[in-house]
């Protein structure tokens, strides 16, 4: 494998010394930009373009191409576990993804098999390789995964949800069921980012989208429990590097203590906290990684500068700051815009890192 | 009018000595009771409904003659104002309301006009009157709002909303024109709340259903600082009494002490916060209203009951407390449940309340 010529991200992810601040965007590559919208066209659909690692691999190159970014994404799907697992993932037009078979009881969770990464996931694998050999040392790969909680309310609610009626039944009726659901992906996500490690991811993320929908008592009992045993299952030192990982739960400012004492690495941040606070509230002990609120990027090239500021201001001197956006990029954000806060976070954090 | 026979829930809202906790429900009047199911067909459509005073007062009854709630709500919608406004109110089967004329720009909003709370808005009014007279004193009657910039996502959007595109754009293109919006609006609001403090009701609410939606900085600008005007501009006091006014930010648990500084006389917290830790950080100030998870009544009987039982424990002695859902309820609920609910408030609440 060739050096790692930027591993200003990994540095940050373990608050060591950084020149600047690193920065990359959730969902960089995607719908916002027309070269995404071509090769998915040539792909055919979306999972097909996530099953192909050439094309996997060209889409995760293209913003990078266009943009100063300090990180490479895997492009997959978040849904790959539970369709590897046989529910029958499928995409209705405007109804984002669906599952054949949810789960909708014990008998169900106990068929579920654990997806071998090598085996059903091995497409997976291959982009990771791929992506890794083409990157050849210039920015990190990371890898990632949905965590256990969210996962599991795509698989027994059989798609996206608002109210998470059926997990939520789930969850207060029958809650050992739940518990053997979120145990049997939590095992599988651990062998699922522990194959990426080994194809060549040099950091993880677990996301979180869906945490915030739960009380605290329930946030640590159904979700967080999980993502702290995948931390406990992870290789977190590979090829004489640590492998960093960073949990980023939608919502969860409030719990930041909670997540931090997991022992990961980095906490990702929405746009609804203020990383000052954040960082006084947990920045002795993981790197932050955020936070501006993708909508920031519909504002004029002035207004996006400004704000890219304050949020570097927030979080102040020294390293241990990933900056990102709160959440993935909006589709219909014009590119020129999303180049305008890449390059606007290496200008101004030249400050916060001299010694 | 009638002697007041359960001022429960205006004392508790004042943090004023009660003998046990007072209890209502969000949406209490609704979708799942088959008894307003009947009404509403009955009516025809839904701002049909809304615009009878006699049917608007019925389905407002209904809930009470069920259960032994604490206080009633008047059934209305929250987008009453924008419709007075001339936007052009509709629902869109399965899409939720929507406006033929949505807000685009600052000519837009200089034509705007402040209804007239007796003029457009007497409907309201007329509900109002005759749930005050029909309730005979029975518990007290909650008059309502939606907060300027739930209000103004709606107006900008057009109708609901994911992502927030169009207002954000306004808040960070052209924050001056959204500014104006929201100032009207609250204006709007103010008389709005007055008029119904005249007609009878006796507390007021002011919902920010998306003010979470924001950053702490956008929230306190564009949502925080018209409810405060809004706090500042009612009527606090009539007919010999304190008309206490309730602020609920959904999502907004990390900010309840700027919001407590509003003023107000108490917060209403959804089910993501530990009601003992929002105690802790500002039941010296106000009352607090919440927080069960709604779906907690897609359970059996005796977890309901668990349930509440924890969060009466978690508020723990005193006044100060009114029970309620973190969220409207669900349509698809047993009513049965919500049965169970309420009678679980008052069953165990009363060990908080010895002297």
């Amino acid at each position: 494998m060739s050096e790692l010529k930027n591993d200003r991200y990994l540095r940050a992810l373990l608050k060591q010394d950084v020149d600047i601040t690193p920065v990359w965007m959730m969902r960089q590559a995607g719908r916002y930009l027309p070269e995404y919208k071509a090769t998915r066209a040539e792909a055919g659909d979306f999972m097909s373009l996530c099953k192909n690692a050439e094309l996997a691999c060209e889409v995760t190159l293209q913003p990078l191409r266009r943009f100063d970014l300090d990180a490479a994404i895997l492009f997959s799907d978040i849904l790959t576990i539970p369709d590897a697992m046989g529910l029958g993932l499928y995409f209705e037009a405007g109804e984002g993804p669906r599952f054949e078979r949810p789960i909708t009881c014990a008998a169900d969770v106990h068929k579920l098999p654990h997806p071998d990464p090598e085996g059903e996931l091995q497409y997976v694998m291959n982009a990771v390789r791929t992506i890794r050999k083409d990157l050849d040392g210039a920015v990190p790969l990371i890898g990632f995964s949905g965590s256990p909680w969210t996962l599991a309310t795509y698989m027994v609610e059989g798609g996206s949800s608002k109210a998470f009626t059926k997990i939520k039944k789930m969850a207060f009726a029958e809650p050992q069921t739940l518990h053997l659901l979120l145990d049997k992906i939590a095992d599988s996500v651990i062998s699922y980012l522990n194959a990426q490690i080994k194809a060549g991811a040099q950091s993880v993320m677990v996301f979180d989208t869906w945490g915030g929908v739960l009380s605290p008592r329930d946030y640590k009992l159904f979700s967080l429990q999980y993502m702290h045993k995948i931390v406990d299952g992870l290789i977190r030192a590979y090829d004489s590097r640590r492998v960093p990982v960073t949990l980023f739960t939608k919502n969860g400012g409030m719990w930041l203590e909670a997540i931090a004492d997991t022992g990961c690495d980095a906490v990702g941040l929405d746009w609804t906290i203020d990383i000052a606070d954040a960082k006084a509230r947990v920045g002795d002990r993981v790197a932050l990684q955020g936070n501006m609120d993708p909508s920031m990027l519909y504002a004029q090239p002035e207004r996006i500068e400004k704000e890219v500021q304050s949020i570097l201001a927030g979080f102040g001197n020294g390293s241990g700051h990933v900056f990102n956006l709160g959440h993935g990029i909006h589709l219909d954000v014009p590119p020129e815009h999303a180049g305008v806060f890449v390059e606007a976070v290496h200008k101004y954090s030249k400050q916060y890192h001299t010694k």
